[in-house]
């Protein structure tokens, strides 16, 4: 079949491949419909590698998507041929402890979509286990379903944020992630989302979302900024999303006490932490990893309308551009979101 | 000071009345705005009593109230006059070992305004502590800040429930409180609703609210359609708001495993519970009585506009006619939800 | 092989049976070395069912067993021949919702050892899923290990409880659940437990476990016998061991405000509460079913000594008196807790 | 009165001075008996400040107090003249934000004994506030009672860990914080702790008080040596209470997937993270600052026997030997943990 195939950095093809998946029991098969481009996809198409993954042999690139089922398994009952699904690019082996416990995500032998040596999905069809594959409301649009995937990052945050009704969230960093994580809080019971950024055509996007109050900490102390906002209180959660070390340093300052700090960007370096300034608050800090169970809940939240991802979906185009779709990922202008490419149908 | 004075059952009277208050360090002055009639003002007046608490001398009525600071004690130090507020109608013992804890609803101390014989506030001023007066966002009318007493109700019920993001909720009940707890369930990260009761005209305003599904058991049975829309799975929360000692019995049908039933309505006799049905889906019951550090977190929610308590005040009466209002109320029609009396400016 | 039968009500037979079991790769065969009997086990023998599980053709009895691996599936790795082990006698299907999300004691699709028309393991062999197949400590024996079926149950309640350090807990009824109860409330946490329970013999042996302050509550009011105990505050913690639907009514009593009943007996009848008691404390309600992810828990107890079960075991029958086991339990003197039965090696 | 007076670094007294305390009618008036010596303490004597606290005028010394109660105020209700008591070095401002909240020990006005400019309690008496006094069981001694301050702060971690029953601890650093560390992550649910520090005989100490394993980390790697225990899991818990910034870029090591970090201990300097390695594990981190609510609960773990802190009281000193007690403490042989000074009868 044609794929998207990043044969090494700097190198990607639409060419004909065969990633040899074999229909079981509990599988089925899904024609492909969207396919976002993410920010992980780019980086192993500029740099070949991501930690200790590196791209050794061509490797199909996608990995949030959305389709519609062609053949299901014989044991597969919740899903039918003709339903319009989305999946999780996540395969744990269900048998691993961390799986038995609930937490598949943390299953280190998790096998993910376009992640070297697996094969992502920007391509007519994939194979994939139907306990991972979910149906998707009548009302929600294809391009709303790849999404779930990005989404289910926020959504795991904010579940383990454990928002209370009426929190006061900040979410540092106005990129896909902290736009999502930002749809998720507020979906999650948060009065209102605090967006530091230093890109003003961000923060105004992130503005449109709902109860969001955009702040550019180019200009303005974010911990004076939440001070004022709150009689000096301090905001009950905050989302770290920008992967960035910087942000450390000062990360305490603007929380509450007994407030939550949730560690969701990756930063490829050590960071480094002010302790006491956490103890004195009882600062709380999740990290997060991916998600686990998250898929239902966010098309749940899609399909009633309670999140609206569709100002997030920027730019489509077609498979036969997905190339340019990576070239334009690259250099991203800072009014676009998210990209995605659709597949011919 | 003119008072809406219940003299004893079924006789209430607009007459003068001196609540014999005075202003301490910790407290504030008030003009009072708006109150809204409650259910229980409405049974003082029907009853003269509910359970131990006995009207044996006249009483002011009324408890959900917002005004405008008249007058400051000299250690506040968060109001200011002027500043549009609404009142915890409780006031606890701060130093009692419940308040302490956190849980000052729990206080047996409370002092709670209309409840005998401790004076309601359908007067044109009151004296209040600090503690227990809240600023109104200026976005957010005398009407809706009045409603952040039953509201909450349903949101001390929400957040008792622990709701998590795409969680679907079972409404029992479409009264006020079931109305306030079904917004304060979606505010808290519901993706929708299902709100059950046996009056159409209650359910078709629910169905107003959000992503809110009526359902009338008169003619449908909930179990049957709760599993209908979750793939035999249940719901994740179930709010019981009717006080009906009627839905105990299969109270725990449409629960999913490991699902959480809130029990908000104050049924005066026993139920009668299968304790193994909740048993063998885990059930954790939560239990909940008024409301504790909730005020701040529904004013914040009215203020961003993630909660909307505008199509429940349906019925509105100037304060001369507030006998009118208590009659209106003790024959309620299935259209109205909440009447609410305005004090002259 | 040999196996105890229960053929119908009233009739045990110790007589040769196949139970017709095949090793599996992820399969483990055990030598059965002890097997405790169990309330429900005798159930069985009196009643010839429970509930809706009618012993409708010959079924071999006991389901609380350890001993000694003899051969080990292909893909089993954590256990080898010779280890030794524990069981749980309930296999859920790993691929149902429930079991993905950790649940997997609520999964409907469970296979318990012993509840018709599943046999038990009161015989020489046993083949079993290695994931419920857990080795025992060195310094556990295989009567202690054969404990850990019941120890489960109220470890799971204790879990469940979350119980704080320094908790009061009462837990009511003094049978071998209450038992258990006790010895997990304490090491989870509890400073003390209240047993409460109306057999002098029983709460004497419970006032062996550790700090555990038994009440005759035929003689004493458990209220102001713990209200006594906690300058009128109450417990933190409320087991309810009993079965009994008579304890429901005053059950709120002891119980000190923001407090959690655990409801852990199974009573066969509905139960009548007081939801307005429950309702002004805040009482959170958790019932419990069983236990999951307990087993590795309660090992890692026993082998270092934080909980005891050895007071417990308070007979022991060889494997030849089967039938004599049963009639002892039948009409067990209140000196006892747990008899069990030996097979030969 | 004689008090043991911090004249200024390097400089202790024993001399006469007036604290200029009143007795309100909230407080009680105690005769103190047994004060332990904390590092914090000898921190004061040896460098003149600890951070932003500098000692400018002359302080007495002490704040892990016992004694017995000599007069009590008019509204106190709870305790009497003769009775024997522990007092919270701490006192909160009852009306601010945290403490309405439940959280008095984050209110930024606390004022603690022994932290400059606030008076300790080396002297013969003080005057405390009775919410802050707490009466010591029976079978509790006056020197077990004096270490209920360094142990609330064991019990604080341990309670924000929230330990489930048979959980596996880590404790890095033996030094006091971490014995009591040890006692209460065991009394809170752990089946084993074990204890990490770089010498030999704190650790035979801390393998004396219960299923304690010790592991020098000079010799040994703490990670392998988990993981070797576990099967390659991990602990569930981790408590750092070495305060040294260098455990951090390992510290996630030892733990297991889901696991809890608290960090107890206050480095001076930031410490610098893999956030990485937190986030594959989904490492929950929970930091603390002193305890709250915790003085009752560690009394009745005591009282119980549940606890046992006299291994940990190693030196006794006369009250007239107080720079004596100091000067050891400066030097402390790792065969002591605690020293402890006794005031006169």
């Amino acid at each position: 079949m044609q794929a998207v195939v990043l044969e090494a950095k700097h190198d990607i093809k639409i060419r004909d491949i065969d990633p040899g998946e074999k229909l079981s029991p509990r599988d089925v098969r899904i024609r492909i419909h969207t396919v976002g481009v993410c920010g992980s996809d780019v980086h192993y198409y500029t740099h070949g590698r991501i930690g200790p993954f590196v791209v050794e042999k061509p490797m199909i690139l996608g990995h949030e998507a959305s389709g519609t089922v062609l053949e299901v398994g014989r044991d597969v009952k919740h899903l039918k041929t003709g339903d319009r699904v989305t999946m999780e690019p996540g395969i744990p082996d269900p048998n691993s402890k961390a799986s038995r416990l609930g937490m598949y995500n943390l299953d280190p032998a998790v096998r993910f979509w376009a992640t070297p040596p697996i094969h992502g999905v920007l391509r007519p069809e994939v194979i994939h286990p139907a306990d991972f594959t979910f149906k998707v409301p009548d009302n929600v649009s294809f391009a709303e379903a790849a999404m779930v995937e990005p989404l289910a990052v926020g959504m795991h945050a904010a579940t383990k944020a454990k928002v209370k009704p009426g929190d006061l969230a900040v979410v540092i960093g106005a990129g896909p992630i902290g736009m999502v994580t930002a749809l998720a809080a507020l979906a999650a019971g948060c009065s209102r989302v605090v967006m530091a950024d230093i890109v003003d055509e961000k923060l105004a996007l992130a503005a449109t979302l709902g109860p969001v109050t955009p702040v550019n900490v180019k200009n303005k102390n974010l911990k004076q900024f939440v001070s004022d906002m709150t009689e000096g209180w301090g905001a009950d959660v905050i989302f770290e999303c920008s992967g960035s070390p910087r942000v450390a340093p000062t990360l305490f300052d603007p929380l509450a006490p007994g407030g939550t700090v949730v560690w969701v960007g990756m930063p490829v370096e050590p960071v480094s932490f002010d302790i006491v300034a956490a103890q004195v608050k009882e600062a709380r800090i999740e990290t997060v990893f991916r998600y686990a169970h998250v898929y239902p809940r966010a098309l749940a939240l899609l399909g009633s309308g309670q999140i609206n991802v569709k100002p997030l979906i920027t730019d489509t185009f077609p498979f036969e551009k997905s190339k340019e779709a990576f070239d334009f990922a690259v250099k991203m202008p800072p009014t676009s979101v998210k990209a995605q490419i659709e597949l011919p149908a």
